[in-house]
């Protein structure tokens, strides 16, 4: 970008024309969803939709050009084939429009010079007129607060994450699963091509907005990459960076090519970005939401020693296995602690060395607090790991919808705020084939992440997010030597 | 084992007496409570129940001792106090009583002196007094079509899946996942202790039954470690032995000598019976539980291109990278594939690259099988991979239990029977948080192991699965040189 993007005024919109809309709405693929997706969360501004005959999409008056819109919108979402993209972002420039995020594919990514002809144009046009164009082939903006969707039933509460996609599918994705984590945005956006504005705009955005406290990116590119490299080694330790990078493998790479014609860039270049920067590093979407999760959630984990408390003895030995193979420990107890737990703890079907097999005191907030206060003095222990199961009577034997927000409310107290300033993370596991546990399941989920309990869905993803976590805090020690 | 036990027996008993009762049945812990599980199962033998003064057990008439009872049992179930139980095979021996499980705990696993001779006394009993034991400090055994039961809520159905598990709670646990994957049980048997019946028993009768086809194995000890490799290499050319070894970390060895008293064995010792038997092995419950799935459902696997059909080029290439760092490839497709594609895809908004981006074949049955038939005449791509979300619209756009049934069933024909003998695997994801999608996965989940198709919850877990299923094949391919 050679001019500074409004974002202020793109993240808040007043108005905005959508360019490329159908009377008949059948298909997804069309502007006039994005209307429909705004209204659903909530836009408050005006929409002006472009249409070239038309007088009327859905029940608002049509324009046939930006150039006879009352006001300069905003921000332009544009949905045209991609060979009168360059045109309309003329039409934009001379209507003062000056923020325009580009639904339409088909330009670099196919590969076919036509579309890098075309692309090629996109970025001239843009330069010479200050356009701020997000994309091609992207999906543009989610901002709960200002109404800006990128698809339906997105939740409209905001949150401290802030996010950046190069894919619209992931985002639309990392977007649906965040809501049931407990997860909410503070703004998101789909890049796709990002021909002109790069991740790096955004970020260097997210850096100093107060709303954004941890950052989430899948990337295909690395653009800027010293820039980047620079941006992201300033801001991760104040606000955790999350890092997706797709096309690391061969056969990745060419998909990378085919999807937003990025270069993806060699393993090595990506090792020394995370190596430099610290940024936390995923390989997978679900990796990429526990360590929002981790972050989101969890008080700093600053030791590789967990209290992990789980029901039966061949988990406790699978856990012991998972953490060890993650890097982390899972202490011998010391023995002011075992001489506390074995006042309560029976010596036959249980087992109270680390990970704990302790059913009878999962469910029973009374026992569990002192469990946990116990754990919690061993100098060893740096956080605890509390693992449930639906439908194995160790979620409370009855299902009581009030017994399960009590029991929540009790695990997020605990873990924000003990004495110990020791982090807890829940395990929630199910075999998720039956319909009633599934229903407890989803509601005891929910009163947790509301009750501020980071929720993983095994032992193996907490055990490499906690690890993570540790990572990061370690670097950031590293840092301060 | 001296003797041969009397497995037929054991495995299909006529009468079951359950020693260590109790007339109050809170307790789970109580031998009441199998009676009530074997009910639960349809056990339709008789059943003895011992009490000292009780005369009757929920409405069964109770003995005082075994030696009074009317027949001599063809099984046993002991849950008395551990120093009861010499005092109790003694008695069982004189009344003819061979089948004996002993679920109660106490014995070497806690270390303690008094609990190490008690075992001792239970391993010479059984020697002098040809007893089969099973345990203590376990679950026993669970044979749905005799209904032995070990827990309630347990499939009443068989399958081809046999399953040894030195941990009853694992194998509960196994069980209770099993049931929404579609996998059954011919025989299993949790082994606790494994002091007199060892895995390696159970192995040699699963290597001639019938009714097993697939064996899974959890295990802490590796008892006869001889017998053990040179059985599972036997065995697992015909019958493939899936086996989680738990302690292999040196806190897993901890947690293992306080869960069933045995000796973890090292990594190298296990490296090698893994390099020489060719049985798979699995680092987590969840693996295998995706292996048990992989191999009841797949047709083999016999090369590592795979053709991966997905939606959003985001997750196209997170899907070829996940692939790729399995060892598996995603091949670029040969020209007659691609060209075949194109008259039916079009060619912005989608890919055909493979991972292939494509939509809207997903839920289209005859375009699925369109582009199934061209992808599998590629040479180089050796089985599929079709991942589907819920609530993405990918599900189909309807919720029609009918059209969900319809689909099903061709994915499990095309599976199962298509020109070209290549497998196909089915990835089925959900952000799992809302009910109604939830009530929809689960029955198309059900719809489709009941059509027969391999179903994984994620990319990265079903990719793991498949590249496993590779070098299964793989390994058998070099026995054969």
């Amino acid at each position: 970008m050679s001019h500074k993007p409004d974002f202020e005024t793109m993240f808040n919109p007043r108005s905005v024309t959508v360019i490329g809309t159908s009377a008949k709405t059948t298909m997804s693929s069309n502007g006039t969803s994005f209307i429909k997706y705004y209204r659903e969360l909530g836009f408050s501004g005006r929409i002006y939709p472009i249409h070239p005959t038309a007088s009327q999409i859905l029940d608002l008056p049509a324009y046939p050009n930006v150039g006879s819109l009352p006001e300069a919108a905003d921000l332009a979402i544009v949905s045209v084939p991609a060979r009168v993209v360059p045109q309309i972002l003329e039409e934009c420039a001379d209507a003062s429009i000056r923020n325009i995020q580009i639904f339409t594919a088909g330009f670099r990514e196919t590969g076919e010079s036509e579309g890098i002809v075309l692309e090629k144009e996109i970025e001239r046009i843009a330069k010479e007129r200050c356009l701020s164009v997000i994309g091609p082939n992207c999906l543009g903006l989610y901002v709960p607060k200002a109404g800006l969707a990128i698809c339906g039933k997105l939740p409209k509460e905001s949150g401290p994450v802030g996010f950046i996609s190069q894919s619209g599918g992931m985002l639309n994705e990392v977007s649906r699963y965040c809501k049931g984590l407990g997860i909410r945005f503070s703004k998101a956006v789909s890049i796709g091509n990002a021909t002109v504005l790069d991740s790096t705009d955004f970020l260097e955005y997210f850096a100093d907005d107060p709303e954004t406290q941890i950052i989430g990116m899948y990337l295909e590119g690395i653009g800027d990459g010293r820039k980047l490299t620079k941006l992201v080694g300033e801001i991760n330790p104040r606000k955790p960076v999350v890092v997706l990078k797709g096309g690391l493998t061969e056969s990745g790479a060419r998909a990378v090519a085919s999807h937003t014609g990025a270069l993806a860039g060699s393993e090595a270049i990506w090792d020394a970005f995370f190596r430099q920067t610290g940024a936390t590093r995923v390989d997978s979407q679900e990796e990429l939401l526990d360590m929002l999760v981790a972050f989101r959630f969890m008080l700093p984990l600053r030791g590789r020693g967990l209290a992990v408390l789980s029901t039966g003895g061949g988990l406790s030995v699978s856990g012991a296995d998972t953490c060890a193979r993650e890097g982390l420990e899972t202490p011998t107890l010391s023995e002011p602690v075992l001489r506390g737990l074995r006042e309560f703890v029976p010596d036959v079907g249980f087992s109270i060395r680390n990970p704990l097999d302790v059913g009878l005191v999962m469910r029973n907030i009374p026992l569990l607090d002192r469990t946990l206060k116990l754990l919690g003095a061993d100098p060893r222990i740096a956080g605890f790991l509390v693992c449930l199961m639906t439908g194995m009577g160790f979620y409370g034997d009855q299902d009581d919808p009030e017994e399960d927000r009590q029991y929540a409310k009790f695990v997020g107290e605990f873990g924000r705020d003990n004495a110990f300033h020791k982090p807890l993370a829940m395990v929630l596991r199910s075999p998720g084939d039956e319909v009633n546990e599934e229903i407890r399941r989803i509601r005891l989920h929910a009163d947790l992440t509301n009750a501020g309990v980071a929720v993983f869905p095994s032992l193996s993803r907490a055990a490499r997010a906690l690890r993570k976590v540790v990572q990061y805090h370690e670097f950031l020690g590293s840092l301060h030597q």
